[in-house]
């Protein structure tokens, strides 16, 4: 790779119940992030409101502005660190809708907003879906695709974001540990390696963790590039570790000129190979 | 899981070269799978001609009808062990036309017959592909969806094959060891492990092992669950083995029900939670 297509990418665990409580919690990851080398941070889904919102009540106490507090830190510490911001918030969008966003900030401009589509579990019941595709833009760290958790779960999405050109895919995310689920093994790292592998886009997923209203979270941050191979996480709890998952500054290299050569060898192509002729939709 | 809805499959990973050079190899194959109370058997694409065929003259000379020994003998297989036998062979098709292809038979029957599509490397050079979806095919060991190795990579094939009602894929595969490739660690692995979880149905993949004209073949056979979770294989080389992936019987026990059911818990459906309104092709 050349040095232009190295960078840096932090993905940012943090507790959900510590970030919602303190603001600070943010500033302290990002600043960490940028004392470590990255360029591109990304947070987690929600990331200062609680990541449990499962009415509509709850989305619209907690729901701000794209002028709000939180985007105002995020740009603030993109500014302050020349660098990349990626978080999750719940947007007061227009006519008392509200929605699960993503936000990417560069260098102290809003220079993307992406509402959650694939909503999971009872947030359907507190969160208006976005209706447009994955946000993906130019940034400072390279050309950043941006979609919110579950969304990371359907390979359709995913191959749009790869199609509009994403380098590295980041990825606000809440994961919960399912009931009888192994909280060393989400399903939810297959799935991402899966993505990254097949679309050939570096993917940059950052979890939350700790135990928040019951929900406990797997902290399964990861980073991987584009043959689906783990540069960094997933953070989850260790194996003898009864503690859960921990709060953690995972970061590693990743080489944006590789997703731009979709290629397989000499005669195969991840693109040129499908065949949208015989898929139904 | 009913007791109807559990059927011991096995995935028969052949050495390539002693299965090119004595069919014999694929009767005790199918026999030991028997043995061991399989009523599905998944081979290796192109089971008994070679697993290297990479030009029109190779593929024309190994090519049979479809009424042709490599038939006959899984027509057989299957009659005298009252089970079901997937495996591949090179087709003579009509007008001078060879296909990779996968066949089914069920008790002497043949149930279905699928033409790769989706072609991998200087194969590309020797196969007519296919222009038709995976098949998806009632059988008594369930209903078997078949595609041929590079297929599965595409997600696109997988939810067409699930949203037929395919409860487990069937699919027989050869997957070389990449330069500079983990002879551990396919990536083939994790695309079928998230293949099976994404839209929730069972897979078992019949790999090749061995050296064969200078490839050298993963040997990564599995099977898997609706939640991705390895059941069996994958029979790669362990990390301490420096001979390479070797035969294997793999067999497991699947739950056919569990693909007929695509929730995710109270709010989630794997298929109707997607938006196709909202993908491009």
């Amino acid at each position: 790779m050349t040095e232009s297509d190295r960078v840096v990418v932090a993905v940012c665990q943090l507790d959900g119940v510590a970030a919602r409580d303190d603001r600070e919690v943010i500033r302290r990851a990002v600043t960490a992030a940028a004392d470590r080398g990255a360029r591109l941070m990304v947070l987690p889904e929600l990331a200062a409101c609680g990541g449990v919102v499962t009415s509509r009540e709850q989305s619209r106490a907690v729901a701000e502005p794209l002028d709000g507090a939180t985007v105002a830190l995020a740009a603030e510490l993109s500014a302050e660190h020349g660098c990349v911001v990626v978080l999750g918030l719940a947007e007061a969008g227009t006519g008392g809708k509200v929605h699960n966003t993503a936000v990417v900030l560069d260098r102290g401009e809003l220079r993307a907003t992406y509402r959650k589509v694939h909503l999971w579990g009872a947030e359907k019941n507190a969160f208006d879906p976005g209706d447009q595709p994955p946000a993906v833009v130019d940034t400072s760290a390279g050309r950043v695709g941006v979609m919110v958790c579950y969304d990371l779960e359907f390979p359709e999405w995913v191959r749009m974001a790869a199609e509009a050109g994403a380098e590295v895919l980041a990825v606000p995310a809440n994961w919960p540990v399912r009931p009888g689920g192994d909280p060393q093994r989400p399903f939810e790292v297959v799935k991402a390696r899966a993505a990254a592998v097949t679309y050939r886009v570096n993917v940059a997923v950052a979890d939350r963790c700790g135990v928040e209203d019951s929900v406990d979270w797997y902290g399964g941050s990861l980073v991987c590039d584009v043959n689906g191979e783990l540069l960094a996480g997933p953070a989850c709890a260790g194996p003898q570790d009864g503690r859960g998952a921990q709060p953690a500054i995972l970061t590693a290299q990743v080489d944006l000129g590789a997703a731009r050569d979709k290629r397989l060898g000499r005669f195969n192509d991840a693109f040129a190979d499908r065949r949208p002729d015989l898929y139904t939709r």
